[in-house]
């Protein structure tokens, strides 16, 4: 499970404020607290209120990059944002997101290639989020191709995203992103990566934390390789770690939590 | 989800005191309480170092039925404890179970049929425990035909176990018994029911709860229908009813726990 955290987003309030007064070691805290908990990898959004989005962005990966080389994964839809974002963050960044539209494609992937990041498509495009996974994976199949023709072969660098949708808002929607996730494995060989936005799954519902970890398991099981989520939810680590365990991703023994964690830490 | 409480069980301490004792009072009591929890049936089983099965049997029956009418699962390996235990019960019992030998098959299901029950049927026969999905799928499908051969027609009360192995003595198995439950769905139009001894995965572990609730939501996520559990272990009710949920067989509210409860208890 490659688990990007989702915590330094300037939509959470601690955020928000750390933002708004130039707190680093709220982020520094943050950014450390989450890679001890065992994410891989660091989600950066400055937040849909953020009046100066750039250099909001270029100070929080400055900020992250005082404790840790980890992946960062810059999260903005504003093209600049995004480069400023790269930039600073080094090779080896994570794009999130493109869509499968045309023209976001021939933004984001001609930035891909130059900055050395990997790319997060999400299976959506003018038409919106199609209603079958059928039509999630024709996007998928048109983000693969964009990917190819920007030079981007190593299909390790690629993250398809079936964009999960609140299970209070449609509850078919969890059964066609495990499709989708079944399927987009066929796509290729080697195949691209699959992740999930997870807690879109229980915006708005009173047990989110409860439906966060069973849906993580059951994506996991349709094949889920990463996950932008709260790796501070230490049962939805555990659930996560779990579903691994049973279906043979890790070794057991008694102590095989501590034991994932340990590995994640030590690279 | 199909939940038969597996916790009336001689190899459960309080079960066993109880029955040396002949206390029927905890008996009843964890009758009612796995009732109230949200089981839908009952699991009977005098345990392993029973004296007098064939009477003890009787004597747990004629205890739990002093309290409820719900459907008992007669659990032995022994025809006359069978036999005893399913004419006590009355129709609609449960015999757990026999497995996919013809010579078992040629005393279980007759008895089925005579007494009005179901069967659980084990994917195990007199070579043992097949090593793959395609070795099961093959026994479940001489289940199917001794049912039908005996009047047992309605798929309804035909249970097939893919038995489930302490995933500390083997990783592999978790995955085969979910390929298993995927392919008996498509045995025959309509399909015999599934269900899991679930407990058995964790045998042995440190994380038994953590180990029981991940694979239950991994096994419904793959058709799993019924499962011989605890429900008086919450959370793993609890991520039960949220995998049926997250598959849109329960409607989405923000108590959708307490109703699914409640749904259970008013039959």
């Amino acid at each position: 499970m490659y688990v990007i955290g989702e915590r330094i987003n300037g939509m959470f309030k601690d955020v928000r404020g750390a933002i708004q007064e130039r707190n680093a070691e709220v982020i520094r805290k943050l950014a450390k607290a989450q890679l001890e908990a065992g994410a891989n990898a660091l989600d950066v959004n400055v937040g849909p209120a953020s009046a100066e989005p750039k250099e909001t962005m270029v100070w929080l990966v400055k900020t992250i990059r005082q404790v840790t080389k980890a992946p960062l994964a810059i999260d903005t839809t504003k093209a600049e944002v995004m480069e400023a974002g790269l930039a600073e963050a080094g090779p080896g960044s994570i794009i999130n997101s493109t869509t499968g539209q045309a023209e976001k494609l021939a933004v984001f992937m001609p930035l891909a290639q130059k900055h050395q990041a990997s790319v997060i498509g999400l299976t959506i495009d003018e038409k919106g989020i199609p209603r079958d996974a059928a039509g999630r994976t024709e996007i998928a199949l048109r983000i693969v191709a964009a990917a190819f023709e920007n030079g981007i072969e190593d299909m390790q660098r690629l993250f398809l995203d079936p964009i999960i949708l609140p299970v209070n808002v449609t509850q078919v929607t969890p059964r066609h992103v495990m499709d989708t996730l079944r399927e987009v494995h066929l796509l290729s060989d080697p195949a691209p990566r699959t992740v999930l936005g997870l807690s879109n799954v229980s915006q708005g519902t009173a047990l989110r934390s409860l439906i966060n970890r069973t849906y993580l398991v059951m994506a996991i099981a349709a094949g889920l390789e990463a996950a932008i989520m709260d790796p501070l939810d230490e049962e939805l680590m555990n659930a996560g770690i779990t579903a691994e365990l049973l279906l043979n991703k890790q070794v057991y023994c008694d102590d095989y939590l501590k034991a994932y964690r340990s590995s994640v830490k030590s690279g």
